[in-house]
């Protein structure tokens, strides 16, 4: 019995190890594309582009749904996933945006 | 004009090519964690083990804090994240206890 759960143990530790990596890769990702959309702000503030572009996010949602079907993962968990990051980015464009607008222009 | 236009342009596609990618790899990213943890859903409803783990749960929410600030991420932000990700996967793990408590036991 002891064995049995020893196995089980060591087998779950494994799953564990692989989760705990993807994570991480998770966040790298992440960090990398916000870094990303923080440019992209900077972009848009400087050059007076609307932060919102509805038909790109349209686009994207259902490439990404596209994607996770292939992908064997719920499209609408990739969605509502989607959403939640598309919010942040949002929050970061008017950050960015007003941190432009209130910083004192240079001397030209 | 335009030259700054198409200049604007460019470069705001070159930036969606890398937030494209990204998007793409974080739902690969995602699809092989729920593959890994429907794996684990299996192993602790075979061996009867509970569906949630508070210890393991805190302790990856602790890694992944950390993670992001290493990242420039901000943590509030990937704890939100990993919540979403985490009440995935207990409602799949239901799922798979359900189905394998419903399915005909195999005749030895």
């Amino acid at each position: 019995m002891n064995e049995i759960n020893s196995q089980i143990s060591q087998q779950l530790s494994g799953y564990r190890r692989t989760i705990d990596n993807i994570d991480a890769a998770l966040v790298f990702m992440l960090a990398e594309r916000f870094r990303c959309t923080d440019d992209v702000g900077v972009l848009k503030a400087v050059n007076s582009l609307p932060a919102v572009d509805a038909e790109r996010e349209k686009s994207q949602v259902e490439r990404l749904r596209r994607l996770a079907t292939g992908a064997g993962l719920d499209p609408e968990f990739v969605e509502a996933f989607f959403t939640v990051v598309v919010s942040q980015v949002v929050r970061n464009h008017q950050y960015i945006a007003q941190r432009l607008a209130s910083a004192p222009k240079q001397m030209s």
